[in-house]
């Protein structure tokens, strides 16, 4: 530990250069990410066809490519000093334990109850419906964060709330369903008999254990069919990676003070709101030729939208009910496996991020779950801190770099998105303990299944 | 949230002003706590015989009576700064529901992934034993917070650990078991097959769901018979309430930034280590005269060793093998009904503050376990934070003495020690929320029973 003494181990910023304003990366991108498009007409989607689903003012957000920086209301930062701001940690002792020359920093957003960073856009969703007079919410999750973020921030302003859960992590995860119903929301296992595309998928593919996509379709359908619901989501969209600029831009700020900058970012993607958060300040300034920073989304091998997907417009969800979206993709219908990693078993990735991909502004890299959980448990017991086995994937690459660093003798300073804690997850760990978790990497044919089912845009 | 708002919601101290030096309580107090006993001579146990159970350094802690400050070694304050200083919050958001008067300030212990301030005293106990060579080490675990804790500080120092955990517990709580083998301890099920004391419990009550008290059995012969290994205990013991004191002076310190100081310290009691760490610096200001401040132990009520039980010299475990302390008991061969707050299911209390107990120092209050719910339940509703049952049981007594404060008009000041949180005891919370939790409190003829058994000193 005789690097870099005068920076502590932990850096909290004070309460009072909590971001008060996010950061919108879209205005600063040289070009945009193509629009969302109604499936009917095959047109831009407008703000009048987005109200019914989302709250007023997050659609327009999702809409607005051009403001740069959006206040935050003042009820959303008073919520945000109950967690924020999180800290950013110098991880000494896995560098000395790896024996790098690198300087490894790592943003820690598990510290607050729903142990992960989806707390940050859960209270603005919630304030916004809240502000617009709205009765009731709906939303999915996958891993259980989501819904539990959602659950905490319905709970503080008192909004009924109903999660739909992949039914995989429902029953991987009894617990997370406890806490979701002592914030007192209501929890369904999807997809199931409650809506008309749950019904479908169930039909089509009886026995699965549900997808991102599927969840998504049945909570979509339920706001669209009860007055006074709006739908939520903890991912992919932009007014999403909106709100989760706060993580990229405290980190900017406390690395700073410490006249650090990252040369390299790695962050988790599932749908991408934590890795479009973390990277949106470092990304302006690459945008804008003031640094050169390297940029790694990490996605796991069972479901590797942007490794080995396909750059198209397709829909959010299994049910095709939502707009379409250009954006790498598996296809609306690609049923990732039983992955542990249930927050990342998501199909596509936020259009936003699949352009900055596109573009060469951002690399990708798939890394297979064995692998992921061997470093999860290595940092464990290195840096005291039981990482979800989302953050893992996120980890895993951040110990490659370092060791590359080690070998090639470069003092790179890496920061890369823990984005939360496994408590939750232990039945995962356990059967990595037992040695009788697997490595599913979907086959070339079973990819082109999911391209086939792809819409024909012209 | 009209209150202070110049006073953050959460106050972290800088890493420099994590305390270099436990503070020992004893060494102010006007009488001195009745001293351990050598069950074979009835005399006051000496040095080398504590040391063949504990490591050197820890047993001569334990019997300094005199020494007001213990430097903490260079690398414990390593540690200690991958999570410390741990958070001063100020509960506006509760204050603000309750309609309070009062300042409710609580100390949050939970925000490592032990998940309590258990690591406070799991490092340092490891490494002394690092130190002195010790090859390995035993303990137990109730609620599995301080098993998980041990477990993350042997891992820190690569050294070999078992853990006797509460069968009761073991059982409600299989992911504490799955964090504890993360972390590489080997872990049993207590009263096991594994010891003579062991075995001798399970002859005398089949069945058993264990307690503490057996489980420390367990622990010790297995460390007393197998050489290079050494016992550590999680509370109860006074150089335990030494290193727990970080809490009580990081909490003095982060509330003088700001000119407060506690009308009233409230803190949950099992053992007694958070609560006498909590308020070892606010307890010496009383002692001499400098404050009026109420101290608040608060215990279930269904194990209510201050409350209801006897102040006399008992063993500290089941199976009768270790020293005699002088406390407050309900006898050695209470076991007590299977309250979810595990970590409080002993049958004595620290014999430092029993002596502060009987002196009129220190008061005591037992809640039911369906209350200590509800206000946990309430709490992470309106704060935002999911507490551990243990805590839940100063929770409930903050409200009760911040509603006191409505009533009267009173603007008093109030600390608690919030020690942990909640996520392992979700099966608990699930019993609270079905409606099927029980209150259970022990008879009159129940508790002579444990007393008949108390040994007889003249």
């Amino acid at each position: 530990m005789s690097k870099n003494q005068n920076i502590p181990y932990r850096i909290y910023l004070p309460e009072d250069m909590i971001p008060k304003q996010w950061y919108n990366l879209r205005a600063d991108m040289k070009e945009l990410p193509a629009p969302m498009l109604n499936p009917g007409t095959m047109k831009p989607i407008k703000l009048e066809e987005l109200t019914p689903i989302f709250c007023e003012e997050l659609a327009k957000q999702e809409l607005d490519t051009t403001t740069q920086y959006i206040d935050i209301p003042q009820g959303i930062i008073d919520f945000y000093k109950m967690f924020r701001p999180a800290p950013l940690i110098r991880a000494y002792c896995l560098e000395e334990e790896l024996g790098t020359p690198a300087k490894i920093y790592y943003k820690f957003e598990g510290n607050n109850t729903s142990g992960s960073h989806k707390l940050n856009t859960a209270i603005a969703q919630a304030y916004y419906a809240k502000e617009q007079g709205i009765e009731r919410l709906t939303t999915e999750t996958g891993a259980g964060q989501w819904g539990t973020a959602l659950s905490m921030a319905c709970s503080y302003y008192k909004l009924p709330l109903i999660v739909y859960m992949v039914k995989t992590s429902f029953e991987q995860k009894p617990y997370r369903k406890s806490v979701i119903e002592t914030f007192g929301a209501d929890i369904i296992p999807s997809p199931s008999d409650t809506t008309k595309a749950g019904r479908a998928i169930l039909e089509k593919f009886p026995g699965t254990g549900g997808s991102l996509g599927c969840a998504i379709s049945e909570a979509v359908e339920v706001a669209l069919s009860t007055p006074g619901t709006r739908y939520v989501l903890g991912s992919v969209l932009d007014h999403v990676l909106l709100h989760q600029s706060i993580i990229g831009l405290e980190s900017k700020a406390a690395m700073e003070m410490y006249d650090e900058y990252p040369d390299i970012v790695i962050g988790c993607a599932g749908g991408g709101s934590n890795l479009g958060g973390l990277i949106a300040p470092f990304m302006k300034d690459k945008i804008q030729g003031k640094a050169d920073t390297q940029f790694i989304a990490v996605e796991p091998a069972s479901c590797p939208s942007l490794t080995r997907g396909k750059y198209a417009y397709d829909f959010g969800d299994t049910g095709k009910i939502t707009p379409l979206m250009k954006m790498y993709t598996l296809g609306c219908e690609f049923l990732p496996a039983a992955e542990h990693s249930g927050g990342l078993r998501y199909h596509g990735m936020s259009s936003a991020l699949s352009k900055l991909y596109d573009d060469g502004y951002l690399q990708a890299r798939a890394v297979e779950q064995t692998k992921v959980f061997k470093s999860a448990v290595d940092f464990a017991r290195i840096e005291g801190l039981l990482p979800a086995p989302e953050s893992s994937h996120a980890i895993h690459v951040a110990i490659e770099e370092a060791l590359k660093c080690k070998e090639s003798g470069e003092e790179k300073t890496i920061l890369f998105g823990l984005t939360g804690t496994g408590y939750f997850d232990m039945t995962a760990y356990d059967s990595f303990h037992r040695g009788d978790m697997s490595d599913y990497i979907p086959t070339e044919e079973e990819l082109q299944q999911g391209f086939d089912q792809l819409p024909q845009i012209d």
